[in-house]
Order: C-alpha cells, then sequence, then structure tokens
C-alpha cells in the first residue's frame, strides 16, 4: 500500500514540480502523509485488467488528490473544525483558511489535469475515468454525501441507520468503489466484481472508523478519540453497539472477499487489504 | 451575451436536475445572475471555428460552473469577505459558509462532468478541453493568482503594475483566454488570434472592473463601491490614475480588436464584447 502511495504522490509532485508558494506547499503537505488506500485499490484493480502501474499512476495521484482536497476542505472550521489529520495539523491550522481553501479547490483541480495529461491512456478511457470520477466525487457522490452530515448534526433526532449508510456511500464509499473499479473501467470490462468489493469495503472501512474513534490510540490514529461520540453525533457504534458495529464490518469484509472469486489468487492482496480495512489501529 | 448565458445554465441545470437539497440549491443560485460574459466567449470563438451552440453547450455550462465556484469561495470571510455578489447575497450569507465550500467545491466538479459527458464532442476534444481547464483554474492559473492576491494583501508594499498584471493574468485571465480558445483548441486549429484576444481583453476587463470600483454606481454593479480603495489595495487605478487607467483599457481594446482581423465581419459580436468590456456599468 505504501508503494501505491508513494506512486501517488510521485504524480502529483511532478505535476506541481514547478510551482513556488504556500498553497503549492500546502498542496504537498496534505497528500504527503496518507495511507494511499485508495491508490492502491487504483493499482491493483488495475493490475488485474493487465493495466501496469506506469500507465495508472496520475490515474493513482488523481484519487489521492481528490481524498486529500476532501480532507482538506472537510477539515476547515466551519465544517468539522479538525485541528489534526494524520498526526499533523490540518492545513488552516499550519497555515490559515483561505490557503486550506485555495490548496483544497487546487488539489481537487490538479486531479483532472493529472488523467487529462495521462501519457499512457487514450482519449476514451480518460473521458470514462473522469466523468465517474466527476460523479462519485460531487454533489452527486462525496459533496452531496458531506451535505448530508451537515444536514444531520443540525436537526435534532440522530440518523437512522439506513441514513448513515447513504451518507456513508456518498460521502466515502463512492470513490472508494470509483478506486476499485478504475481498473475494469478504463478496459470497459465488468465492473460489477469489483462494485461489489468496493461498496462492501468502503463501508466496511467507515464502520472501523467508527470503532477506531471509540478504542484508537490518538498516538496511531493522529486524531483525538471520541470525538464523535463528544459531539453527541450517531456513528455505526452508536446504532449497533460496539459488538455490533464490529460485526457488522467482519460481514461486510466477507462480502467484499466472496466478490472476488472470479480473480482467483490474482486478488489475494484485495483480500488482504479488506481484512487490514477492519484490523488496523489508525 | 443573454443566450449564451442561458445555454449555459440550461447545461447545469439539466446535470443538477435530479438533484435536492441546499448545496445544489446554492449551486443553481450562484450560477443564476451572471452576465454570461464566459459563456459568451465560448460561444463565439466555437462558432467562428464551425461549432454549433448545441455541441458547446456544456462546455459553456462549464466555464460558468468554473467561474461561478471561483466567486463562491472569493466571497467567504476568509478570503474577500464579501456580503452581495450581483446585487444579491453572497452564498455564505445566505446559507452558511459549509453550504458555500461545498457549493462551490460541487460547481468545480460538475465543470468537468459537463464536459466528459457532452454528447456532440470525441474524447480527444473532452481532454484537451478538460486538461487546459485545469491547467488554466487550478494552482497554475487562477488558484495562483487568488493566492497571489492574499500574499499582495499580507505584506507592507502594495504590488507594482507589473505584479499586479500577472496577479490578474492567473487569476481572471487565464478562464478568460481559456474560454475565448475552446474554439479552436477544439478543432486543433491556430489558438494564436483568439489567445492574444483573450489576454487582452481579460486584463481589459479587470482594469475596468478596477475603475466601476471607483466610478460605479452600486445599484448597478450589485458591489459597494471603493471597497478595493478603502482597503488600501493597489489597483489598476492606484498604480496608473483613473485617466491612465482608463487610456491603458482602450488601447488593450484595440490590441483585442486588431487580432480578429482574419476573421472578418464573422468576429464583429467579439469586437463589440471587447468595447462593451470597458464601456459597461456593471
Amino acid at each position: 500500500m505504501a508503494d501505491a502511495g508513494a506512486m501517488a504522490r510521485r504524480a502529483i509532485g511532478i505535476a506541481l514540480a514547478d510551482i513556488d508558494g504556500e498553497v503549492a506547499e500546502a498542496m504537498r503537505y496534505s497528500t504527503a502523509g496518507g495511507k494511499g488506500f485508495r491508490a492502491f485499490l487504483v493499482s491493483e484493480g488495475a493490475r488485474l485488467h493487465g493495466i501496469s502501474n506506469d500507465a495508472i499512476a496520475p490515474v493513482a495521484g488523481a484519487i489521492e488528490a481528490i481524498h486529500a482536497y476532501s480532507l482538506v476542505h472537510d477539515d476547515l472550521p466551519c465544517m468539522d473544525d479538525d485541528d489534526m489529520r494524520r498526526g499533523q495539523l490540518t492545513v488552516h491550522r499550519k497555515w490559515d483558511e483561505a490557503i486550506a481553501v485555495l490548496a483544497g479547490d487546487g488539489l481537487q483541480t490538479i486531479a483532472y489535469q493529472l488523467i487529462a495529461d495521462a501519457d499512457d491512456l487514450i482519449a476514451d478511457q480518460k473521458t470514462d475515468l473522469i466523468g465517474s470520477l466527476a460523479r462519485a466525487s460531487g454533489i452527486h457522490g462525496m459533496v452531496g454525501g458531506q451535505e448530508m452530515d451537515i444536514v444531520a448534526e443540525k436537526r435534532a433526532e440522530p440518523m437512522s441507520i439506513d441514513e448513515i449508510t447513504k451518507l456513508q456511500a456518498g460521502k466515502t464509499g463512492a470513490l472508494i468503489t470509483w478506486s476499485a473499479t478504475a481498473g475494469p473501467v478504463l478496459m470497459s470490462s465488468d465492473i460489477a466484481p469489483l462494485k461489489t468489493y468496493g461498496d462492501a469495503l468502503g463501508l466496511a472501512f467507515q464502520i472501523a472508523d467508527d470503532v477506531l474513534d471509540i478504542e484508537g490510540d490518538p498516538s496511531a490514529t493522529g486524531k483525538a478519540v471520541g470525538k464523535d461520540e463528544g459531539r453527541g453525533k450517531a456513528t455505526f457504534v452508536s446504532l449497533l453497539g460496539l459488538d455490533g458495529a464490529k460485526r457488522r464490518a467482519t460481514e461486510l469484509v466477507d462480502t467484499a472477499i466472496d466478490a472476488l472469486h472470479s480473480y482467483d489468487e490474482n486478488a489475494d492482496l484485495l483480500r488482504e487489504l479488506a481484512r487490514f480495512a477492519v484490523e488496523r489501529d489508525r
């Protein structure tokens, strides 16, 4: 996973190579510390469909740039108001809010630039990826999920399990599924197995996040523990209980792994990743 | 120009057709009141290269979405902190800052979605437009210019004429030139005449904006007068004087019009637009 993250950072770094200034620095900073989870999904899904890492590197860079943009904006005082992210100060705390707004904006832009400029993809592949990335990350996907999150925080009654599942499918799930399916999308192959895998993995990952919010070690997760709970926010743990949430995550990991059967042992790394999603400590 | 603006709004409206909620409402709201200046440039530049309005409508929608996103984020309290825009409340004043951040994010995304999904363009045309739009609007273009603006506000000495020209070329000029050149980019034709036109027009337009900040009627411009001056911000007027700024804008309009000679009378609407850029009252 570290290799895929490094590949994504290299692609972003090349696109930013000639740029000085605080916004570019903040763009590099906010893409430096991630696990490379989405880049790894892109890389593995592509490998299963015969696409090399060289060809896919700009796509891995793009998804990590989109993910970083969403975190930088989500951490803003008017959104989640977070001081720490990945064990370091959030962008608006290290610089200021204006730099954070611009760095997030620039990271979203560079994602589309990276795909449009990719050397080893043909134009049809690029437009398929760009169209689907826009739908997964915009008002139809991630931004829509972020809005549901804000609406839920404002109202008195907590979310139901259906609502929180729908929220997660938009806020974090859509990009995870996009990452897992980029390979078959590029080859115009059947996306169903990796879509099932991505949908289940994304939800399992979010449930595991909620569990980590209760049980995690702040020195490992890089953020405060009990934060969501302290805000009276509905989470999978508050709705299902700690054991129920862990059980649900494990079921989803099984669903994700089952979806990969047609790929045989070639998909072992994706199977490992699914297990890691719920066993990780950060 | 009103027709091109309406065409752009229709394209954005179609992309948002099935979406409820405050963020989508704010996205429609912030694209409703514009002059359609950039959409008109796209439409006219395309017509000069034999491209129909039907084919170009999603591209017109995309540039107006990018422009609206930049205004919504630029109006935020941490940026320019504006309450009024186009004669109506800014998004963060009508809703709140979180909605404004998300609406701007979603508008940027939908721009790329509109081009990627355009029915009447081929994939090579789409990727050329998307790549150039990303470079014009991101850290290499508009976002880079916005950063220069922030840096200039923080430091003690006012900007020089070279600095403010470079700032403008990024902050507003890059997207105006992109709009003017979308037609030849789509047809892989020579972009030089429309690039010269767009570069000169963009700068003339910004100088006229600075003049309007001093001389404008707030009921026509839809924003407060003397605002930049009140902040001690260097503008083309503070650097060149009111008469000098007007003279410079007129020279640039001449440059813009001269660049169109190869298009004969087909480019008369673009000539008119260049004159309008410095004669407008809002």
